[in-house]
């Protein structure tokens, strides 16, 4: 399972000029040929489908959620491999017992999955302990530090539950080198699998080592919420890659200061590079996206027809829509609190606006967000007995999971409202702006990894600044035609150039690029 | 009022090495002469002392509160100048109504004072809204980001009432100037006044302008709380100054981070030098310490001779100890449970070991310090409750302002607990390693400003983690006599060196550099 050739019509893509990509070097000497003769594994927590024995004992194959399938399946498009996940259910423990891969075909793409067998309760604590919420919070800067998180006996083991699972992971990966590793590129994903780069270079040394990390990097003093031995050993998890990779470069940015202030290593700023181990780790910023292409056609099934007459029909003169996870980070609640503040101070504006909020259920069996729910929801109500008249209710909730109601509700809305407290990315900015048809106006929060690429033409807003939010709510429905369109066309060219497929490109190259570097 | 005499005897300090203040500049060709040959004026929220009326009509001058009374008490001693503060009574609106300074004698350190008259409406805002909570808040990391803070209409209004109050001060500074401010040199204190000196600098151009900074400067990230038109002139304000100084290099490092990253700044990380409006801005680090000799002295009281008597009669074997103002930052909770674990973990100590916490109401005006009292002194019952018996209460709760009492237990503890979340410096650590004289150990919270000096002599810990404050607990209450002399001598020393004499002689020093190094 070597580099196909499938990549040499996509090599031209390599001469666009990295303007969102300032650190990512596109090296011309590279063009022409295969860049990566390697064996491609990719490892993340989830697979890209997921496996079921139905009552009857016929097997399902289903595809999985998540917007990494997507993305990564563009990835192997390109270049076929291996997916390693963790075994979810039954069937899949028993596929990880056979030790091997199985071969799946994803949108018409094949590759491979391979399983890692893990008991379930070391499962949960690394799952449900450390990764979420302890990891995600320390990330997205959400602890309430005066009175969480507590690292007690039960965080210590959950610890070396989540060491345990990480060196299951790379004795997998190992496997299914199955050698010295000098053909394979492991492709490491997310929070989930920091520990595992130095487990699978202890055994396989010849492999070559990649980690994106999909959320944001903070700064270091928030690193400090975790005992020593666990902040070093994501710093020095991460440094037994060969490249680390984040969506911006503010995140490499804090990398590169945390090496320095968590483990005193010297770091070349100017380079993005850090000396570990005798090593060097390039670190490297790439923002991902999402496929245009893709969104379109599936906006033309039947089901996305359907769900946008109904909306058609509801809707008043105006929509303000926001689509999230129902997760602390992305700021419901003070979403709906300065809509309050736009209805307050614009009553013109009374039964002419409804805010759709399209809310995905998110781990509800970790307490914070139970209590997130329950908090939006209080909220929304709240929000509506004070405004509400007759038959407008101006906060329209719908916690359920409908892609079909999302793609018909991004085509519609006038405004889109992406107030994250701090979030990696945010892809529903750049999935509204690609196929929203009103020239809809995107409300931004700076805090979002998408600010850097999409800000120039939304209006940007503190996340924390009701006054602001709601004023943005107010210019977005009543900004001239002319600007909306400027704005809406910028955005979208945006979206249209930062492409998946780019992503894609300006990682490996710098992953040729590296190997070059190294005999 | 010129730099007086005095310092000469003192400029052999200046030969020391900087051991614990690597960025503080010593220059050799600074000694011999008073090295500041200007006006000195201090600003600060707080006077030195207070003037009020009793009812009988009769004037009552009392001493201030607060640590900066005494460490700047030791600056008039050495250069007599004037102190700026806001009024407070009416009888300090009388005299600041008067437009000029009044004289008075601290210690036998004679001074002026002079007061800044203020809106009442204006100064609650400015200290209640904007300094407390929202900036101790943003600078101690202590926000519940997902809950908390919400920037509305009234915390808009009350930066500006902020502003206006920094614009006072700034207006009664120039007064007292009273020309272009060539013969000034005026030292700014603390977060209530982070715009005062671009207004001083307007009036008096000629002024040479410091400002010190007393708590964590937090990274930037942080600061993304605020809208930007407040941390643009926050960062702005300081950079107003020709010195901005903080207890570490740490604090430091990140001002200078946060004026690249918030104003976008070009910054010489390696001179410490921002470059701001054709000016050049030192940033440096000097740890306030505390005064041993003083402390000593007042250790001699005949009321603490009764503290330490009662002390003395109620104490078990072992006695662990805290003193902290009752503020969320002090993580005064969290050390109970740490305290609840140790218990648990070792049933030997049950009936021989006290933990005493002294701790000072604060702020009872702001909701969240309400809510800290409450949720420390529950959780104390909840420890009691479990562990106690018969006669012997655990937890020794004492809500109370008491210096006597302070100082009677800081001589006779046997460890003394210091876990603040994020802390400035923290000179309870300091005042007891000065006094102590039971070789106490120190069990030190490695995210406060004291860390860098005393952390190789004290048993470090991270304040979110309950196991590894329980384990310091044991350890130090079962360490060889031998060690605990060790680090006991290490910490006096460190403590005896890093003067508050120290303290402001490397300030003035970099003062001298700085004005020599501009025509």
């Amino acid at each position: 399972m070597t580099a196909s050739g499938e990549r040499h019509d996509d090599q031209a893509r390599l001469d666009r000029a990295g303007r969102y990509l300032p650190m990512v070097a596109v090296r011309e000497d590279q063009r022409g040929g295969p860049p990566i003769d390697r064996r491609l594994i990719v490892a993340a927590n989830r697979g890209p489908v997921s496996f079921h024995r139905d009552p009857s004992g016929g097997l399902t194959v289903s595809r999985g959620l998540g917007g990494l399938v997507s993305v990564l399946n563009e990835l192997f498009r390109q270049h076929p491999g291996t997916w390693v996940a963790a075994a979810m259910s039954e069937e899949e423990d028993r596929l990880a017992g056979e030790g091997r891969a199985v071969d799946i075909d994803l949108d018409g793409v094949p590759y491979a999955v391979r399983y890692v067998s893990l008991d379930r309760d070391s499962y949960d604590r690394y799952y449900n302990v450390v990764a979420n919420p302890l990891l995600w919070f320390v990330q997205h800067y959400l602890w309430d530090f005066a009175r969480h998180p507590d690292i007690t006996a039960a965080e210590h083991a959950a610890w070396d539950s989540y060491l345990a699972v990480d060196r299951a992971f790379a004795e997998t990966i190992a496997d299914e080198i199955g050698g010295d590793g000098g053909d394979a590129l492991v492709m490491l994903h997310d929070y989930h699998l920091y520990a595992v780069a130095p487990e699978v270079r202890s055994r396989a040394p010849g492999a070559f080592l990649h980690h994106f990390v999909h959320i944001p990097w903070p700064q270091s003093d928030s690193w400090r919420v975790l005992p020593r031995r666990m902040r070093t050993a994501i710093f020095e998890g991460l440094l037994g890659n060969d490249i680390v990779a984040f969506h911006t470069e503010h995140y490499a940015q804090s990398f590169l200061d945390g090496c320095s202030d968590v483990l005193g290593l010297p770091v070349d700023y100017r380079r993005g590079v850090v000396e570990a181990g005798g090593r060097e780790v390039w670190v490297r910023s790439y923002p991902v996206s999402v496929q245009p292409e893709n969104l379109r056609q599936a906006m033309s099934a039947d089901e996305v027809a359907l769900r946008e007459r109904s909306l058609l029909e509801e809707r008043r003169e105006y929509l303000v829509l926001r689509v999230d996870r129902l997760d602390p980070s992305k700021n419901i609640a003070r979403g709906f609190r300065a809509f309050d503040v736009f209805l307050s101070r614009h009553p013109e504006f009374a039964r002419r606006v409804t805010f759709l909020a399209l809310l995905q259920p998110s781990r509800q069996d970790v307490p914070e967000y139970v209590a997130c729910r329950e908090d939006v929801l209080r909220v929304a109500e709240e929000v509506n007995a004070r405004h509400g008249r007759g038959d407008w209710w101006p906060i329209d909730v719908r916690v359920q999971d409908d892609f079909a109601t999302t793609l018909a509700a991004y085509r519609h809305y006038d405004a889109l409202l992406v107030n994250a407290i701090f979030d990696g990315m945010n892809l529903v900015a750049k999935e509204g702006c690609a196929v929203n048809q009103r020239d809809g106006v995107l409300i931004l929060s700076e805090n979002t990894g998408a600010y850097g690429e999409l800000g120039a033409f939304a209006l940007g807003v503190n996340p924390f600044d009701l006054e602001e939010q709601a004023e943005a709510i107010f210019r977005a429905l009543t900004m001239s035609a002319e600007e909306r369109r400027t704005r809406a066309m910028g955005l979208s060219d945006v979206v249209q150039h930062n492409s998946v497929e780019r992503w894609i490109e300006t990682q490996l190259a710098d992953v040729a690029a590296r190997m070059r570097s190294q005999p």
